[in-house]
């Protein structure tokens, strides 16, 4: 299938799980075509934009009334994403968060396959968690040169963190899923998503003392 | 101390638990005062807008050269922000996620107090987690009405997240902290956070496919 051009917003970008999951559901539901308009009424979203998102990835126009094949966009959603493709990823940092995540399935469905863990407490090394084999931290250099990793995930405590995502430069991590409270400094082309739940709590901590 | 003006932007209040992290490092190296630049450098921000976020909850004015007093500034965003009133929150949904949000200590410093969970597993019900109870489900309105609960935290799948919401607000929950894969209808006034990982997901994969 031909790739669409990729000049699309973040905005759109991280809608497009929500616009997954409501075919799917539509889908499981025996629904066969669905309007932008029904997408952006059980999103709350906005019925232009929303149709501006699907035009940018669907392979097919939607026709009047009818609009979009269920089947077809989820398709196209999944190939424009990238989902088809495996990307593995190594979790530094093994605590709460880490097995949190480690223990997402639903991470797989997004393309995101989990390889490894490395920590630091010895209870943790040579264990598997979910399946998934914790190393000493050690060894991550080792370890993401020899399997060519593509995305790291931090959530270990701020400190550390920065010297981790250098290790993860250096071998060539593309991508960083940043949980740690703390700013990266990376080279330019390697993209930093940062998670920041304290900052989300002092939105909902704001609102009820304001 | 006198409250400043709410006049603060929802990225300064986000930016806010970076400071004041910054700040406690500071002060565990025995630095006593700090200038805005110094800050803007650490976090790898710009200076004027670091310079601005300090003024609007700093209680005294920075001195030329020397800075803010370390000690101060750090009280003072603890004040502004409320961390220093402990706001109860629940968590609905005891998975992987919900085990992670109960387990994580950090919380407290930001003035969050888990207080409850709730999910639907009889493995779990009667159960504690982290020393935080964990009741059916069929017992939230309830806990929320006799409690006085602020703050509501879904970390349930997406297809049971509205109904959990609506309750919320028939409690009279003020703040939402979703996790779930939906997006809420609720009332005006009532404060959503969506913390969506599988959109920040999104953001990697399309970074590393495009």
């Amino acid at each position: 299938m031909e790739k669409k051009a990729s000049n699309i917003t973040v905005q759109a970008l991280q809608r497009m799980p929500y616009y997954l999951h409501c075919l799917e559901q539509a889908r499981d539901n025996g629904i066969k075509t669905i309007s932008a308009t029904s997408i952006a009424n059980e999103l709350k979203l906005n019925d232009v934009l929303v149709r501006k998102d699907i035009a940018a990835v669907s392979s097919t126009q939607g026709k009047p009334k009818a609009g979009f094949p269920v089947d077809e966009l989820i398709l196209d959603i999944i190939d424009y994403m990238g989902y088809n493709d495996k990307k593995d990823a190594i979790v530094v940092g093994a605590g709460s968060l880490g097995r949190a995540l480690l223990g997402n399935h639903e991470f797989e469905g997004y393309g995101l396959s989990l390889v490894a863990a490395f920590d630091i407490k010895p209870e943790l090394i040579g264990k598997e968690i979910n399946g998934i084999p914790v190393y000493h931290i050690s060894e991550l250099e080792t370890f993401c040169s020899e399997h060519r990793v593509p995305i790291g995930i931090i959530t270990t405590p701020p400190d550390v963190a920065q010297g981790i995502a250098d290790t993860f430069c250096r071998v060539g991590i593309m991508a960083i899923w940043n949980f740690a409270l703390t700013r990266l400094d990376v080279p330019e082309g390697v993209l930093v998503q940062n998670e920041n739940l304290a900052s989300s709590l002092a939105m909902l901590s704001h609102h009820i003392t304001k």
